[in-house]
């Protein structure tokens, strides 16, 4: 770890903290996670349950099948999760919120950490997300079974950008790449692979020529496929991988 | 399990199969392949490495940072995870994809499940997306470490909409949801909490204006938060749950 400030800090109120950190304790973000350059609290909601049975949800108000997280057990498994000056965004996954782009990664990645609320049955109830400060944030146009693995893209997207967490080759990529555009094809050996050869400038050696056939190569692929990122409303920056 | 047919099958090629099943081993997931209602298999791409460090990448065709993962190691991969008569979609876990909607994961549910491919370092050679048919797939326009929690998400997606996974009451929430607007807001018990009500319309039990307040509500919450999906290009249905 390169920084001498406290690491980045994740703390996820749940149902289920046995999905935590799952496939974030492999690979970079669990290398980073042993090494201290970001921690992780999963916490139960059932903590907060009431009763002898522990219950945090409860039937819609107006009718209508599923449950709904109840707002004051919600709110009290948020105040026992947070301290006085905890600077904290909280996010509380749903699809109803704002979709999640990597201009809000780079925000949260570079704040203090996230406490993120994972919501399961029908919703949670509406009041604590003005009552406790919840920002709603959806991954997608897809519904999941649970704000879990939802949570998860939001953390390994946010990990990555930690210092120290990837390489500097990566980092630097990251940082050149020309914003609101889809990524160009890439190539490696073998040259040939089945009758499909790889693209001749790649081979050439001039430096120029193979920037702008990537470069062009992007914008054909960003016009195809996403002509509402070319439309400026969105913007994707790094290279692919998720 | 309700079928009489052959489960749900999904098959991740990944370099981190210890990610899997992952947070899918557990709740409705997880009893649902305890159960046999779907299988996950999770392969190593390694196992079809090069020479005896079992090599999967290499450096990118034209020069560049960051590394590339060969085509021909990805294809034996894909060959030795594939029967002549495997009809399952091949996705590609890729920003550069198309992006996931539910309408897609309605139609993956539907069929015979799926062979998933996780990318890693820069990208993968773009020649085994045409060489192999691979469809390329987005959850959302952020960087990951990879696609391994892009396929959890796909596969929490598919998985929950399978016969048996939920209970009858969720799945008739799915079905009578109108299309194309994000969802009204929730409330349950307590009435008053901290200063804040339950609306009053929600306790008179006239159904016709609990309706008509639900749908209003969804439609300003969609106007003020998603105007993009009014536009009718994208339609989320189903209940909050990502």
């Amino acid at each position: 770890m390169t920084r001498t400030e406290t690491p980045w800090r994740a703390t996820i109120l749940t149902l289920y903290p046995e999905m935590f950190p799952g496939p974030l304790g492999v690979s970079l973000s669990g290398d980073a996670l042993a090494r201290g350059d970001w921690s992780l609290e999963a916490r139960n909601i059932r903590e907060h349950g009431l009763g002898r049975h522990r219950a945090v949800d409860d039937t819609p108000a107006g009718g209508g099948a599923g449950m709904v997280l109840r707002c004051d057990v919600l709110a009290a498994a948020i105040d026992a999760a947070t301290e006085a000056d905890d600077s904290r965004p909280r996010l509380l996954m749903s699809p109803r919120g704002r979709p999640l782009s990597q201009v809000r990664v780079r925000e949260l990645a570079a704040g203090p950490g996230a406490l993120i609320v994972c919501g399961r049955f029908e919703g949670v109830d509406e009041r604590v997300i003005a009552g406790r400060g919840l920002e709603e944030v959806s991954i997608g146009d897809y519904v999941l079974s649970g704000g879990e693995i939802a949570a998860l893209v939001v953390l390994d997207a946010c990990v990555r950008l930690l210092p120290g967490v990837m390489g500097k080759a990566q980092s630097g990529i990251e940082e050149s790449f020309e914003g609101g555009l889809l990524e160009y094809p890439h190539y490696t050996r073998p040259r040939d692979w089945e009758g499909r050869p790889i693209p001749e400038v790649l081979s050439g050696g001039n430096h120029g020529a193979i920037a702008r056939w990537r470069r062009e190569q992007a914008e054909r692929i960003t016009a195809e496929r996403r002509p509402d990122l070319q439309a400026g409303s969105k913007s994707i920056t790094g290279p692919s991988r998720s």
